[in-house]
């Protein structure tokens, strides 16, 4: 049993996120949509007031409806922890409890340890308005507190699920901090660069933009820094051949000259 | 004139959140207590469907009304973003277009140095059913995309607003990753520790639980390790020798004997 309780935690592929007590249907429809976006499947409700399954809950959902369908109602915390092996307790700081207590980042880490070493884990969510008993903190592991602006730290329900959810899969994901987007383009080699680059100097040492030869040296570098700066593609090599086209006719000119 | 528009927008502390087109007040409210969660506190409004001010903002805010008071109307993107140097258009990925594109982390990073540098930035949101327009996204330097759930990616402005400001304030946050939050008490010193696991193992030498001579010096080193490991403080040294006592008597029962 103990097995089978193991999977079935497992199968979501993330920590189950436990509301205790949740008062408002649509709260809960919208902590499941936070789920969703972060990649969590595993809901489970301990008593919520107005009852279960709740049709406000599925409106505000807006269509991760999988993570109420699979959603698993609990009359106790106790019942819902059972098979886990690591609990969190959400909560703001300061209960004047001995605790340990981590940032959702920190517990992201920890959890994808757990979790890869089998060992199911979950996060305690209380009710909106009071959040969770003392009782309820101390069936938990360990605090997690968002770190906020503590003049203004209350998140609702679905706020402390995307942010707690976020972290989680940010670990699990490989998005470069910083990147090119391409769309459909191919980026331009630099032999396609540089007769562009040749193109728009002819063409302003024929306007006489480039007059000045002590000068000239360092506009060609500045406007050659530009465009190298810009990343450009084979598109917009093009796009930028004919902009100095349109301006000074067809480049075949200089041939006719 | 730049000076004040500088001083403006850097002013509120962090970058500025510009609002394109929003459509319910309620989304406009969330926001603003999304920013006043993360210590934003320059919001931006470009054409709000339902008008300005609206009563159901201030009704969503919980409490964030100071942002509404200090937001300031725009009838266009570009007067939106006049004074400032950086802007970051949030979108979904894969516009097609040849971008620049961070994570949250990265652009929080980002922004930190540039108001640093006193160089104003902000962040262009996009209507609620729509997103931005691409010609908004073009008026941008970087987009802003969050590694979501790649089959459910979709978020509402709030919590668009809330990772964004999320990871803004992370950065300039010394909470430690993990904590012994204490609560008021006073962790334990060792002279008291060691006292207490002297207390316990006289009296499981008493009661004959430890009668195993070879293996009482495992059975001491497991429970030392347990109570070492929980981190104990004065107060809980003081509960445990009471539950040990409860148990067996007075401890100067051994002086009796």
């Amino acid at each position: 049993m103990a097995g089978t309780d193991r999977s079935r935690a497992g199968a979501s592929g993330g920590p189950a996120i436990i509301l205790v007590e949740p008062q408002l249907g649509e709260n809960i429809g919208t902590a499941a949509r936070a789920m969703m976006n972060c990649g969590l499947g595993d809901l489970r409700l301990v008593r919520p007031r107005d009852g279960w399954p709740s049709d406000k809950a599925i409106a505000a959902a807006s269509g991760a409806n999988i993570v109420l369908e699979k959603a698993r109602l609990y009359p106790s915390v106790p019942e819902a922890i059972a098979d886990l092996t690591h609990v969190y307790a959400a909560t703001a700081r300061d209960r004047g409890m001995v605790r340990r207590e981590v940032t959702p980042r920190h517990a992201a880490a920890e959890m994808r340890a757990w979790l890869a070493a089998d060992e199911p884990c979950g996060v305690l969510i209380g009710p909106e308005r009071t959040g969770l008993l003392n009782d309820d903190v101390a069936l938990a592991d360990t605090v997690l507190s968002v770190p906020l602006n503590p003049a203004f730290s209350s998140l609702n329900l679905a706020q402390a699920v995307l942010l707690i959810g976020y972290e989680w899969f940010q670990l699990g994901d490989d998005t470069p901090a910083e990147q090119l987007a391409l769309g459909h383009s191919v980026p331009a080699n630099k032999e396609h660069l540089l007769r562009f680059f040749e193109h728009l100097e002819e063409e302003l040492d024929r306007s006489g933009f480039m007059r000045d030869p002590e000068k000239r040296p360092s506009m060609v570098r500045n406007l050659r820094n530009l465009f190298q700066r810009a990343g450009c593609t084979e598109q917009e090599l093009r796009t930028l051949h004919g902009v100095v086209t349109s301006f000074c006719g067809p480049r075949k000119r200089k041939a006719a000259e």
